[in-house]
């Protein structure tokens, strides 16, 4: 089942960044953009950096499609924040992909 | 807001294989695994190298807490699963962390 297009981004943050900040510059941005249909974030929490390959957070934003996507991306807002966010970066990897949904909880 | 506990998965998978076959095979584990909540995954379709590191594939499993993920992963049919798909891939990098949904779809 298709899912949305999703915008998915795992970084290692520099030392002596503050994270909490960063993440309020996030949930601004998300929050005023309502082409962004859900936000989830997360920090590793096993820690196995051979596994990790030294990233510790994962960002995933859904679109309702790709053109959505392309709008954010291309929105001021997003110009400006990732202007930022890629001062505070080690490194990152991107992906952005037609999501599949292969199993689903039951609706609520 | 707490979302349950994620597992996350980039790969770049070997030349010459056949993707489709280890998806049947990663779609037969879910299925049969009650404790995985949803499983997404999605090709990357945006193919930026320099972004994406050469990962293609990503893999997004949501399990209720951290204790059905510890048991997920312990489980026979995981531990079978991930011999065979150690020896397809590349490489790999792996998330696992409790999800923070700061924006969230209306329910239906």
């Amino acid at each position: 089942m298709a899912d949305g297009f999703k915008h998915l981004v795992l970084v290692k943050f520099k030392e002596d960044v503050v994270v909490d900040d960063i993440l309020k510059g996030l949930e601004k941005l998300v929050q005023e953009m309502d082409i962004v249909k859900s936000f989830v974030w997360g920090k590793d929490a096993e820690s196995h950096e051979m596994l990790t390959q030294g990233f510790t957070h994962a960002f995933l934003m859904t679109f309702n499609n790709k053109d959505d996507y392309t709008t954010f991306v291309s929105h001021p807002n997003h110009v400006e924040f990732s202007a930022t966010f890629s001062t505070v970066i080690d490194k990152a990897v991107l992906l952005d992909f037609p999501a599949i949904s292969v199993k689903a909880p039951a609706p609520a």
